[in-house]
């Protein structure tokens, strides 16, 4: 008998890699943090003595999910203005409030809301794009989460900081600073073309070439934020990307909703990754991203939430359910964006964005035991049939009974075993008060 | 002070009518299953001395979800089949097993299973079409639900009829057989066009002048159905309602996907009723309705499920959510299809659709306590600045804490009062085993 930590028996294993399986009764083995093996449980019982063994005959283990883009800490401001056009969202509610109320504190109050939301509902890992990226990375740390540490930029003044000059000053502070933690993973963030000088875009690739990053970024999110560069620079964002180099597989591009054939194309050539925000991208009105044709292609589409303040959750079980459903709807397919595709991307394909696909995103031996179990007893998800379905259409994110990142449970029968929730409210509340005061919060009719 | 039997105070009341208001500190005042008042708390402490008093300091309350289209007993055949088109899902996956395995027993079994999932997510009435009626009937008394009884017709042999004269015969039988219960309410149920005839859609006509009942369909679903009549009637559905004289108030459509703008009007200027199944629609294939201009022309739009082999599931919040995202996503204008819009589909719009819009959809004097109310202090709902954005945008079913159907409680702190979940499983597990063992379950790849 070999002796290892942990030992997880579930009824079954969906790995992610291979391919569209699923393990029935099923063990995986773990230590020191890492997936050392994956086989019947028959065997496993046999071969491991285990300190931890856990029986979870009614779950299902999974990766835990990447959420690929997202901003966290706006979790403070969600419902605070919807149905509202872009613009008038953007400049008469979310950026006074976040010039008056964004600093360190708000953002951790912030983010450990987020944090709850996210491990609650079986997330591991956010692509986090923010402001005050060393004091969110304090508290993820602490919490035990994995996350991208936010290298971000923009000609926006923020309380961060003041120009593209500043934003660049802070990004290499903050990566000298950065806390000795592989929970943290350092992305490159200017936030979008039109917010971004050409000057900056190829600083930013010289620092992704120094420092072997990855970079993130918005991109054709919108009709406008793509008429803006062609007013300005007299082309399209993606062709600003294109001549600062920076078109390629360590790029990833958040929501592209409005694409050229040309542009798929070049997409497609220089193997960018997309992250598909389906359920932002309709709110806020900007259109429904052809991602069926994109992955057709084999583009790596990966999944993300987007904010709070635009989503209005951080839902990965609801954004693979409106990725499949809507590409469905769209193309008038059934057959595209099955569940083991949906569930793909929420998964590896997150993994391969944010440039750590030898780390997360499957359940294969040598990987980090960031694994996931839902419960599927639950009468929202009987009778069944096929596992991989009711993950995608039919399981609501509560039943997610346990999270573990690098072997460690944040989640354990529906408690959190990191994060004092009642304290994270408390904070929360007590800036949401004083925001609720300042904001003029729209369409809400009292007597 | 007034005696009553009940008295519901809640932080937020969400009336409906009058239309696109919430209430902040109210209650509301219940007798013998009617709502008698609507007042602030502190008056209401003063005028009624209750039997039963509740505080939901953590709540809104809001008229229950009205379900305006589904199969209840379908969730039998749950994530069955999935990701397939459409006459490959039917003929090959549902219609053998609804052949083989639908009976008054399983029916039974399937509503049980279907109204523990809606009324654990604020559904308290059920629009639904199905067989068996009766059957279904004795169970949704029992547990004291509200829903349709479906006086279904169809050319498709069933156990329940073998041919469209036998399930006029079983109309009638049924009708004259129905308990004496206003918890069911009777509705004529042509399946569609292509699957009647033109005589029973003029007979179904004469039944409803003759027993004043409300007539629903499903209608312009697919591409294909309105191929069908086409080729064999040389016209379109809607166009063979209209001969039989069927376009009016008392009538509401399922789908209604593909419409021209003649149908649009020929819908508009006869009040016909349409429901809206967003997520059925997509994941079938069958496109986007564009329920944003049916709205705007002033046409009654209801939301509905569909039953949970092709949606899968019978979640009233997660179907306005897709319903507001794909409106401004399919539209580009994040206006359209607002938190308030999409509330009033789901409840006073409903009610219409039914007939029954004296009886249910709002909290208001004189209409039954069918009532629900939603826990805001989750950390999904935080922080509280718009509990409408909230509850559309944010809300996990889950959070439905109480429900009342004519004032009795059918689930209480989350717990049912009128159903025993674990018989209800089990009755469930005993035929999903033998379906399993009957059904081809497609793609599910095992080790």
């Amino acid at each position: 008998m070999e002796e290892i930590d942990t030992l997880l028996s579930a009824s079954w294993v969906l790995p992610i890699i291979p391919r569209r399986k699923i393990f029935e009764n099923y063990s995986v083995a773990i230590d020191n943090g890492i997936i050392i093996d994956l086989l019947p449980t028959k065997k496993a019982l046999k071969k491991y003595q285990a300190n931890t063994s856990l029986n979870l005959n009614n779950q299902v283990l999974m990766p835990g999910l990447i959420n690929a883009h997202t901003h966290a800490s706006m979790n403070l401001f969600r419902s605070l203005a919807d149905d509202l056009p872009l613009l008038d969202w953007l400049q008469n509610y979310i950026w006074p409030v976040e010039k008056k109320f964004i600093n360190a504190d708000t953002v951790k109050a912030g983010v450990q809301l987020a944090m709850a939301e996210m491990i609650r509902g079986g997330t591991t890992y956010f692509n986090d794009m923010y402001f005050f990226p060393l004091d969110a990375a304090e508290v993820i740390i602490k919490t035990g989460m994995r996350a991208t540490g936010s290298l971000v930029l923009m000609n926006v003044p923020t309380k961060w900081a003041k120009n593209e000059k500043d934003y660049l000053k802070k990004i290499k502070t903050v990566y000298k600073q950065h806390p000795n933690s592989d929970l943290i993973n350092w992305i490159l963030m200017p936030h979008a073309p039109f917010t971004c000088s050409d000057e900056s875009l190829r600083e930013i690739k010289r620092l992704s070439d120094e420092l072997n990053l990855t970079v993130h970024s918005h991109a054709h999110e919108t009709l406008n934020d793509i008429a803006l560069d062609v007013k300005k620079y007299h082309c399209r964002p993606l062709e600003r990307f294109f001549r600062a180099d920076l078109l390629n597989d360590k790029l990833s591009l958040a929501h592209v909703v409005h694409l050229t054939q040309y542009e798929m194309h070049l997409l497609k050539d220089n193997n960018v990754n997309v992250i598909h925000c389906p359920e932002s991208n309709m709110k806020l009105g900007n259109g429904i991203a052809n991602m069926a044709r994109l992955a057709k292609m084999g583009i790596n589409v990966a999944l993300g939430t987007d904010g709070a303040a635009s989503n209005n959750d951080l839902d990965m079980f609801g954004e693979m359910r409106s990725a499949a459903l809507i590409a469905k709807g769209v193309t008038q397919n059934p057959t595209v964006f099955s569940d083991f595709e949906v569930l793909e991307m929420a998964t590896i394909n997150g993994a391969k964005a944010v440039g750590l696909e030898n780390v997360i995103g499957s359940i294969e031996k040598g990987k980090s035991a960031d694994i996931i179990a839902v419960d599927l007893s639950h009468y929202f998800t009987q009778p069944i049939y096929n596992p991989a379905s009711l993950l995608v259409y039919a399981a609501n994110r509560l039943q997610v009974s346990h999270v573990w990142v690098k072997g460690n449970l944040l989640l354990q029968e529906e408690k959190f075993k990191t994060l004092d929730i009642e304290k994270v409210l408390a904070d929360v509340n007590q800036y949401a008060i004083k925001i609720k005061k300042f904001a003029q919060i729209p369409r809400v009719h009292r007597v």
